[in-house]
């Protein structure tokens, strides 16, 4: 790796970490380029260089939000089952220490509901993606009859996806009233026949 | 009622209805009393006369949401147990038909996380208050044995005020891959022995 590209590449890095701040406290739509070239510590055009458009930045801050979550709870590498709904539920408790990107993704998501927004794709497959991986786990749980009778896999996985959401948000603007991780438990362990975590 | 309060009540209601039409597509930090004025065909300065800040005018479309869902599902009516909760399927249902407001919504509760926001007071005591009034629904329930054992009433309050919002975003995003109602009664039904809706 050349002196040269590793510096660009903190340099992009210093860009996307400047960005989702802004992302946060302005939203999408109000924030600016130049304001963010500011945030970073660079010229306007040395931030177009990296970034030739808005679009293009708010990608790159979604993208490696997507990269460090998977990463981190290698949510794609467990077989579907009890295993998978655990790693979102350390992904949960991981997002009550980190309260500046959960800010920066659920404004960005109520943003994004609009058609005409750049990141409206991203949303979609996002929230696709999410709900497949859950059903395909209440499907393999329906099987080996660790899911409650008479539990629909697919709108128990649109429901886990969607508590999620919206726990964000009610925590994020009455932090010390919401438990996430314990509205989360409760959710799921309602729609088990084992235990979730057993003793 | 003389003529002149009328018209007045009308010219209100029109900027309200323009606000909340504004905040809806732009946010509520990126938009402007002189947007909103125009788009209720009024001046400025008339504006003004009715709403002297950008303030004033949330809090009279945040008042205007509330008072129109507490009427028509005579949300605080009911005594506390099952029937409350088939009021707030009724609401979701409600919601379901009226896209725009659920986007307006949506946005300003995504915005108003931030304790600087000027909404964020109205949005910490609006989920206070609907948790609080379905706890009491699921305290009451589980007193005559509705309620599963074991399921803390707080804590499934907490989740379903959450479950309703997450439901909205992710709904507002892909409508087409999203049951909202269904979601609901799903969730609520895994937490009762009885029948949510009895055939």
């Amino acid at each position: 790796m050349s002196g040269g590209y590793l510096k660009g590449r903190i340099r992009r890095d210093d860009i996307v970490s400047a960005a989702a701040a802004v992302y946060g406290e302005a939203g999408y739509h109000a924030s600016s380029l130049r304001e963010i070239a500011k945030r970073a510590g660079i010229t306007h055009a040395g931030l177009l260089y990296h970034f030739p458009t808005k679009e293009a930045l708010l990608a790159a801050v979604l993208e490696r939000r997507d990269a460090e979550d998977a990463a981190r709870e290698q949510l794609t590498a467990a077989p579907p089952g009890l295993d998978v709904l655990r790693r979102f539920i350390a992904l949960a408790e991981h997002n009550v220490r980190h309260r500046g990107i959960v800010e920066v993704y659920s404004r960005l998501a109520a943003e994004a509901v609009s058609e005409d927004h750049p990141a409206h794709a991203y949303f979609a497959r996002h929230y696709r993606e999410a709900r497949d991986s859950i059903a395909q786990s209440f499907h393999a749980l329906a099987e080996t009859g660790e899911l409650r009778p008479g539990v629909d896999p697919d709108l128990a996985a649109l429901t886990f996806i969607a508590l999620m959401d919206g726990l964000q948000v009610q925590w994020l603007t009455t932090p010390t009233q919401v438990d996430t991780v314990g509205s989360l438990r409760l959710s799921l362990q309602t729609l088990l026949t084992v235990p979730l975590f057993p003793n």
